[in-house]
């Protein structure tokens, strides 16, 4: 059935989806309501069409530009410095952050032929200016690539009037010493805190 | 960003599909090609649209009646019983079997208050007298009402001039004796094979 087929591909294509569960989202589209699969198939297409990124600082939003950084309750000073546009949405989840974000849209990797000039670097250097930014929060990944950026990031703003700091790695709360990983122990000794 | 959770409270309501596993299909829908969310909604929306229940044989279908129910390579006299029309598929994927379908609809359930009025029997008996049939496969699920709706219709057929036989329950194909439970157990002993 070219129809159905053609749903479970495309379904299968969705990240953590293999043809297995394409099939039983299939079917239980098949088996609901109309309006259920018409409210998904729109959803879906409004979420590209309403969906982009902010001018600014290059976040997912539906207004230009979006509620953080028109919003007065935000501390305009701060900018933290993430990766992707859905590293804002789960920063903003854990609400400690209350200051400004920016998408660098990447990471540096010359491996993958990825140089600095990829990112919003430009951009985050007039927003720093325009602002008069006093501190730079980089939560780029703990991986070589987000060390990396994080360093250059911070030569890039040593003559600045501003602190450049990076989210603290170590072993997640809950977590257990016996499973923490080498390095992950190391990042956490170097990171320790007085109490 | 309402366009972003409704799309991903939709996905969430798909079997298997939590909301974090939708979040990751949503983030994907965002950062994919335009066409790609196109095609998705289209499909979904053309899976409801275009698949509807065969009238003969109760499968799904894209052209009345199915492929199966008109294809002149199928044994007409054997009819292969099952509960849901996805079955049709499943049994279909093994290659095993070819003769047609009759999708009950359901199960007999007293407790859920799912008597054998709200399967489709009587069109099963009509068909069973137009295409003479000899053999009636019971392959409903090896669970109490799949037992007892395989027990009713041996029963509403027993004065006819046919076969009703039961797809074997036993220890799944490179499965461990040590693994199988107790009922599986019986049924692989009752359902022995002379070699």
């Amino acid at each position: 059935m070219k129809a159905l087929d053609d749903t479970v591909n495309l379904l299968s294509r969705l990240p953590g989806i293999g043809k297995k569960t394409a099939s039983r989202m299939a079917f239980y589209i098949l088996r609901s309501q109309h309006d259920f699969a018409e409210a998904l198939a729109d959803s879906i297409r409004q979420l590209k069409t309403l969906v982009h990124f902010c001018p600014e600082c290059g976040a997912y939003t539906e207004s230009d530009p979006c509620p953080i950084c028109v919003s007065p309750l935000r501390d305009r000073s701060t900018i933290c410095v993430v990766e992707q546009p859905q590293d804002v949405l789960t920063i903003e989840a854990s609400q400690e952050f209350h200051g400004l974000y920016h998408v660098l849209g990447g990471l540096i990797a010359p491996l993958d032929g990825i140089g600095p000039d990829a990112l919003t670097l430009d951009l985050l250097q007039k927003r720093v200016q325009v602002l008069k930014v006093k501190e730079l929060i980089i939560a780029t990944n703990p991986t070589v690539e987000g060390d990396t950026t994080a360093l250059y990031i911070k030569k890039l703003f040593v003559e600045y009037p501003l602190t450049v700091s990076r989210l603290a790695t170590g072993i997640p709360f809950g977590g257990d010493l016996e499973y923490a990983d080498r390095i992950t122990l190391a990042h956490s000794f170097r990171g320790r805190m007085v109490l």
